[in-house]
């Protein structure tokens, strides 16, 4: 029986931390060998924020693409893919946003709320911004993919996809893939400040190419219980970002170091320093592969242009299918 | 010196008539030997209007394409494509549209007024039709034209795909050509029946493969100067539309055509017959060079694929232009 499809990606901004990594790329690892796994490397989509900055891109492909095959997503496996090499996205985008009301994009609560985090109004909307979940829904559907792993608050995007496929399948004939969510217990990763956002230059969150050093560094000057002076005082868990961190990667020794921290007989130095091992001890088959890569940016490179041209081989048969069902297949051009 | 290049072209949604004649189609006949005229059969825009019926485009599109073969369009000198086999087309949409503000294109007099004319209020309006002059501009630019003939009213068109234009060169690097209207005195020719509208429905104009006798029987029902009842009545050409046809068609015999209608000294059947003459003269080889391109549907499918193949090499250059000023140029698939 042939695999079900999984489509899912990112956009490419940055280099990939600890959040990413618990949030979908262990997943990820562990799905492409049950599933025909498609990572899409989003950049048009990077373009609806960082339009006047595609300047960067090139890098932010690379290194994104160096983080997956630093984790253990396998290019035997997985089909890596850059949006912007595959032309048909660009296509079937278009033809969605005919039958696509505005009404159904402008009045949408995820892109109303993601406008606001752009800052927005609606003046200043540009017209990609507005449709980028049209342009979403060509991106799961070109490889007519079956299932698309997202935490809960993306379902409603994933929505709006599988009502554009029906609509298209209404329309015109039922050729394109209906997708569903796989709804993932996604646990959410916090910056190690506290700060649901994560970036570099709030310097609250451990990359997956830092170093060990790094690793301790940015654990060292966490923000745990503010309440908790001495190491002897009582702790409480719930208030504190380092015990986030380590019901996430340490889930063994948590009824131990939960209790420990209550009753005041760990101090946050210690409990810190556990973390830190934890985290390097899992970074560092990560680190291997990666050094293993960086050192050959040409196969890198060929990878992304073999999962490139899987897709748009994928993307080719979509097509035809498309306009056939649209009756616009008017010749082939060889 | 090379030519410069022109873009221009219609959206495949009916068999052509006089009115296309004399507003583009004999002007593109004339320009086709001082430039590079690439002509575009726009199915896609088609779309934004017709999205539920594309299965009428494969025939409009062969039609169009025999209309402008039939007025004497040369394909050794004009290239005669298809928009939705360009996919580079779709793909600079996608790249204008990160940076076009949604108030340009919803303020925009022009889409207002189309708007109205279609019964879009601000909700049904979908997210395609709000943005077909960022597609335009893709139209015109994927080509790198220098200019568009273009009518008056439809300048402020022109002007937002050089606005456009001026953005991404801006932004980017300045690879994109700014694209001049070429305004002509392009004379408007309303429907036998005075209305603006020419249709098959309201059966008020002639269409260029309209037989001897259709052209007769057409004229003959047109009204003319309803205050005229007898053939001795003084006449007011000035309300006339066959008078208006007159002077589209029978240029040379305007001035005794005018006199002697306004002295009642020729009745409204022999001025018709002198038109109908005039139409049939002008329609006869455009006749003979449909009936030879009809035969061979083959030839004109032929014309259509060596036209759209050379439309995808300038699109390919374009893209690669374009991939090197956004600095998105990964690698080259082969």
């Amino acid at each position: 029986m042939q695999k079900k499809r999984i489509l899912t990606g990112d956009r490419p901004t940055g280099p990939l931390h600890l959040g990413h990594y618990v949030g979908s790329l262990v997943n990820r690892v562990k799905l492409q060998k049950d599933y025909d796994e498609f990572i899409i490397i989003a950049d048009v989509q990077a373009l609806t924020t960082n339009f006047d900055h595609p300047e960067k891109l090139k890098e932010d492909v690379y290194n994104v693409c160096l983080d997956y095959l630093s984790v253990g997503i396998d290019p035997n496996l997985t089909t890596i893919f850059i949006q912007s090499q595959v032309p048909e996205i660009a296509e079937l985008t278009i033809y969605y946003s005919m039958f696509t009301p505005v009404s159904l994009l402008r009045y949408n609560p995820t892109i109303k709320t993601e406008a606001k985090q752009y800052g927005y109004d609606a003046k200043g909307m540009t017209y990609g911004f507005l449709g980028y979940p049209v342009s979403q829904a060509a991106d799961i559907t070109f490889c007519r993919a079956h299932l698309v792993p997202v935490g809960a608050d993306q379902v409603p995007h994933i929505e709006l996809t599988r009502k554009i496929v029906r609509r298209f399948n209404e329309l015109y004939a039922p050729v394109l893939v209906e997708p569903e969510a796989l709804v993932g217990d996604i646990p959410r990763l916090v910056g190690l400040d506290g700060n649901a956002k994560m970036s570099k230059s709030l310097g609250n969150c451990i990359y997956l190419a830092d170093s060990k050093e790094d690793v301790a560094k940015k654990v060292n000057q966490a923000v745990t219980d503010p309440a908790r002076i001495h190491a002897k005082d009582p702790g409480h868990p719930e208030v504190c970002n380092v015990f986030t961190y380590q019901k996430a990667f340490n889930p063994k020794f948590i009824p131990e170091l939960e209790a420990n921290c209550r009753a005041g007989k760990i101090g946050c130095v210690s409990c810190k320093k556990t973390l830190i091992t934890a985290i390097n001890e899992l970074l560092e088959p990560i680190r291997e592969r990666r050094s293993k890569y960086e050192k050959d940016r040409d196969l890198v490179t060929q990878i992304l242009i073999q999962g490139t041209k899987r897709a748009c081989e994928e993307a080719k048969k979509t097509m035809a299918l498309v306009r056939d069902a649209m009756k616009i297949n008017y010749f082939k051009l060889s």
